[in-house]
């Protein structure tokens, strides 16, 4: 099987309370990419300029994902972004943006690329999006992430790219803006009737929840006591997510499998916050990621007795 | 065994882009008292004026409420409340508060309050939950709520009164004024050193965690399609988990225990928020809000596989 994900390769200066960094790699196709490889062979589709070195390459290829489909621009700079985190890294204010080569991205997927099991569509402009899902065409399980600005410039095209997937990886805040429903069941219930099966509400700090047709599930973030810097914690999470999805090509992606994969993609996330960039991720094991899951099971359980309440 | 609860009877003036109510009963002690009215014999202590009717007391009568250490102010007027709530709810506004009898408020417990098993200190200046706390002496189990105009104008006494209980129920964003640390985590570890076992992070729409010396716990909120009013969820939170562990006085309150006073205090928090006030909670049954508590533990549990991990 494979899985494809098509998106910003970048690289980010970031500076949070408990550090800095002035140049790291970055891009939501990256953190997507080292996420999922835990679980599938992952291809990155991405454009990178002269600056791209083997050195960024190589934290891609160490974790087994193939490279081959990033797209080399001559004369180009790669995408740059740089922000600076408040006091409990809740906000996050864009110091810079330079969109480089990925101005004029018009992603093109390789046959191997094309043939994905499973797709990711990271937040790229939603005709891109839509485009790159017409070339997977076969793919039996597609994921989208987007953000505000798309909502706000081509909210027509986004929904059109929505109603072509299966599951759609938003913001809380970005799913009440897209519908303007009050709240995230409303919200949740409005996005799914335009076709996806499966809606994710990531809600930072607090975790994440699920919506499909037949039901809810929500996990709250690993608690951490050390978080420096949530750089690509989303598209970490859906690297998980999505992964885990495509590591069971045989399981029909029900409420079941999405909980699970919701497990998974809230640790690898946790991870992914723990230092700065692709830091923690490049180097977790996969044992680190299933104790994680499994310490996870065991805080959200509790016992129902049988109390009899007062009338 | 029995629990008093000290703290604000009102009436609230609420308006929420779903309806409005001119003048209904509220105040942070009658929420409680009405949700810890499922579980034990409630006692609530707190001040009202002479627009105090037996309509009112009837609704905490009706639900078994002990009124006899209510205090009627002759004269006086019985706090106000008025707001109005964001579009989404994740904002209020406060358009007016008239402390009315709520001002001159010392409260002396009656024999019958001061020997509380268990001891709710609803939202007051802190040092007069220190002067109710040394009258009930006894009490096993005693938990404080607070908020942010006391963290910013007598911090040292609130830190005080948090020495002095066993469980600090405060907002995530409220723990962090109050320790100055950047996350959950650190902020409860704080709070934990000063002398109380358990905190509980109130997180509005996203549920709810409990931290202790040795564990943590986290609940989503049940999810609602309708959400029409928050006024007094977080009370209502507080009356369903400390009314919980006040039906429990053989059981050491430990993490096992507060894990299914959390789901309780859950279930009984998405009834208040279903409809304005106390108007929910008011007519709830026992049957449905063990049916709400059951259906939570099933949103958040998931199977943990033998997935075998890429290297």
């Amino acid at each position: 099987m494979s899985l494809t994900v098509v998106g910003s390769i970048a690289f980010d200066a970031v500076r949070t309370p408990f550090g800095e960094r002035p140049r790291m790699l970055g891009g939501s196709a990256v953190h997507f990419a080292l996420a999922a490889s835990f679980f599938d062979r992952v291809r990155i589709v991405g454009p990178v300029g002269d600056d791209w070195s083997p050195a960024e390459e190589a934290v891609l290829s160490g974790r087994g994902v193939v490279c081959e489909d990033i797209v080399h621009v001559r004369g180009g700079r790669t995408f740059f972004w740089s922000g600076v985190y408040g006091w409990d890294l809740n906000d996050r204010e864009t110091l810079d943006t330079q969109l480089g080569v990925f101005e004029g991205f018009a992603p093109r997927l390789s046959p191997a690329a094309a043939a994905a099991d499973v797709l990711f569509l990271a937040n790229i402009q939603p005709d891109l999006q839509r485009a790159v899902r017409t070339q997977a065409r076969d793919a039996r399980f597609v994921a989208l992430d987007s953000m505000n600005l798309w909502i706000e410039v081509a909210r027509d095209a986004l929904v059109a790219a929505i109603s072509e997937v299966d599951c759609v990886i938003l913001n809380d805040a970005e799913l009440r803006q897209l519908t303007g429903a009050p709240n995230l069941i409303r919200a949740a219930r409005e996005v799914l009737g335009w076709g996806p099966s499966a809606v994710v509400a990531k809600q930072g700090e607090y975790g994440a929840a699920l919506i499909t047709a037949d039901g809810f599930f929500s996990l709250p973030a690993f608690p951490l006591a050390d978080v420096r810097d949530p750089t690509g914690a989303g598209d970490t999470f859906a690297g998980g997510l999505v992964g885990y999805v495509a590591a069971h090509p045989e399981e029909p992606v029900d409420l079941g499998l999405l909980r699970r994969a919701m497990a998974y993609g809230t640790a690898l996330a946790s991870f992914n916050v723990e230092e700065f960039g692709t830091e923690r991720v490049a180097r977790l094991t996969g044992a680190e990621i299933t104790d994680r899951v499994r310490a996870l099971a065991t805080l959200t359980q509790f016992e129902v007795d049988d109390l009899e309440l007062r009338p």
